[in-house]
């Protein structure tokens, strides 16, 4: 029994007309003999007025009472979504995760899904039903109720089909795919119509925010290929998959990029690597993740090293750096809060060595200083003032994606 | 280890100030030492809007799907309650009926309660925990959410209290307790202080809605004690306990009245015991309750039967009968839909039998046409016009309940 897996997001089931047309493209579906799971999120502006009640009582809900309270939105959703299905004459069965058995570690507001057992769901899909998920949501052992924190109805999708070894996940969104670079800013963008998980994990990591890069990462591992589409059209959107299996060679795939970082610098630290590692684990110890890391040894005695952070982490990073180095006479932490990052991205770069010194020509043409590099195989980042992002992105963009494959 | 039982209702956690309130009630009661399990409704107003929202989708809501959606009613106020206990600096966790396992039968929107285990319970009340439960909800045996219907929370709350072996079960709600008639037809009423299980069954059944009959039923069989109070002030309200142990003896304890009857009369019918029971059992096949029942041996050969129906289920009644009177030639139904019932109620008529002639002298004086009469051991209903109900009860009450003691 093949399976395939759709997911709506929150949008499309804000209200009973939105419900009422996702059951009509469900049942559309099926009825091309098709065995569905579908995934639900919560309805669009239900999960923040959820936290605004919890927020009436207190500034700071326990973990395991708001997910109990935030996982009543899906359980809103799929039961909606299940009676539209079936007043248009289909067979359709809803469940919570804790119904189904999603199971997760015990950790609440970002749990991580440990299995999904199959056998409920493959029967009812025997039976003829279409069967609707509570994303989002997952149980412990101990029959407690879990989240799985941002992207999270993604998630869960993805890992049910992976669990179901579904011939393909649809992830219907308010987005009609990946683009090579985010058209509020290059207006010039193109859907991208198919990429592979290693170019789709990189893009996510790098700010383009279509889909949480652990959804990459399963469907990667269970060679699931995903596709990422509109609810609102019928347009093929972009399907995430095997980089070998894609027939359309490019050599650099899209560019993303991220405003709002910061960047932290400390001067004048003595040379050892394992003042680096105390340091990091402090800040790590905070949930703060650190992103790009430069270290140079300007003289012979002392070392700088300069990180990345997200700007909501900003103050906090500085905090806990300026209060480690206060260890180690002589050293400084300065930092500049308006950074932003762009990343070159594609497979294609692992059998064409060029593509650094172009990227780099390329900023250099525009006057644009590049204040920090990081490479990966397929991916080439440069940090800039956020002021010179935009001008960045679209230079980047005109270089490599929009005169067909670029020359070498 | 003792245990209390407190249950509140919707308009006790209809908003975060009222969720507050009802958060420090239950802290102060804790704080005297008693292991206290609270059941809560869904806030006011919740459910009928849940229903709305299916109701949008489909005129006939799936019931198990409609369980699925009401089912978030209590889930919200439960964590909600529970957050503004711990904010209190209480130690609080919340449990859904899936989460504690309230068994019942699989039936939707109105299950009835099979079991309920209270280890996890009784552990979490020794670690000092306040356990909030959420009322009106069920589980079955194959993990499918329930509802118990309308008192569901009530039911809840008695059942716990049975299973814990409770002290008591509190029931919090908008009137302070049983009144010897309804105070808003008689300003005279008394509130009575304390109730035997027989009593508040019959004055349950005759329309006192303060208290749905099952839990009257349920906590006569464990001897549970039932102290049903405002929610609004800290005065006693009414206990519902063993009638050996009230110590006021009243022989009549309170007049309860039910407008919004029907009477359905058949004259002519064959005289025959298996037709009754044929067209009660097509009556009863429908799901309508056939209150009082009189038979009149009127001619040798034909009989006349009359039954009371509530006016809602009227209709479906009278079609029913109709149909069913075409069987037999000379048949004829007639009916009137302007009825009401009084019913004086008390365990003192045991061993005093002048209850029942003092009741149609008091009606007969005033010039009140008896339609129909029903006598229990402990209860005697006259069914009257409804024009005349409010008469009836106040004289009733005045020739009972405002002269201290009945003289016989």
């Amino acid at each position: 029994m093949e399976v395939w897996v759709q997911k709506y997001g929150g949008t499309s089931v804000a209200n009973a007309e939105r419900i009422k047309c996702v059951a009509n493209r469900i049942v559309e579906t099926a009825k091309t003999g098709k065995k569905l799971v579908v995934v639900v999120s919560a309805p669009a502006g239900m999960t923040d007025s959820l936290i605004g009640k919890a927020k009436e009582i207190t500034h700071k809900p326990n973990g395991r009472e708001l997910d109990m309270i935030l996982a009543t939105g899906e359980q809103l959703s799929i039961s909606l979504l299940a009676l539209a299905i079936q007043e248009l004459g289909e067979n359709a069965i809803s469940f919570t995760a804790p119904q189904i058995g999603i199971l997760t570690e015990p950790i609440h507001t970002k749990a991580r899904i440990k299995s999904i057992p199959t056998e409920k769901l493959r029967a009812e899909l025997e039976s003829g039903k279409i069967v609707i998920i509570a994303g989002f949501q997952g149980v412990t052992e101990d029959n407690e109720i879990t989240t799985l924190g941002r992207g999270g109805s993604d998630i869960t999708a993805t890992a049910l089909g992976c669990a179901l070894h579904a011939a393909e996940v649809e992830i219907y969104t308010d987005v009609d795919g990946v683009y090579t670079a985010d058209p509020r800013v290059v207006p010039e963008a193109k859907k991208i119509s198919r990429i592979s998980y290693e170019e789709m994990l990189e893009m996510a990591g790098s700010g383009a925010k279509v889909l949480h890069s652990r959804c990459v990462e399963l469907s990667a591992k269970f060679h699931l290929p995903i596709h990422l589409r509109s609810s609102f059209d019928y347009s093929n959107g972009t399907y995430i998959q095997e980089g070998e299996t894609i027939m359309e060679k490019a050599i650099v795939r899209g560019i993303a990029h991220s405003k709002a970082e910061a960047k932290i610098t400390v001067t004048g630290l003595p040379q050892s690597p394992s003042i680096f590692a105390d340091l990091f684990a402090e800040i790590a110890a905070e949930n703060i993740n650190i992103d790009i890391v430069v270290q140079d040894f300007g003289e012979k005695t002392t070392m700088t090293i300069s990180f990345l952070v997200s700007r909501e982490d900003y103050e906090s990073a500085y905090d806990i750096t300026a209060a480690f180095i206060r260890r180690y006479e002589g050293a400084r932490v300065t930092a500049e809060k308006d950074m932003a990052k762009a990343s070159v991205i594609g497979i294609g770069m692992r059998s064409h060595p060029g593509v650094a010194a172009r990227v780099f020509r390329t900023l250099a043409d525009q006057s644009i200083p590049i204040e920090m590099v990081s490479c990966s195989e397929i991916k080439i980042t440069c940090v800039v003032k956020e002021a010179e992002i935009e001008k960045a992105v679209r230079s980047l963009h005109e270089a490599f994606c929009e005169n067909g494959e670029m020359a070498l």
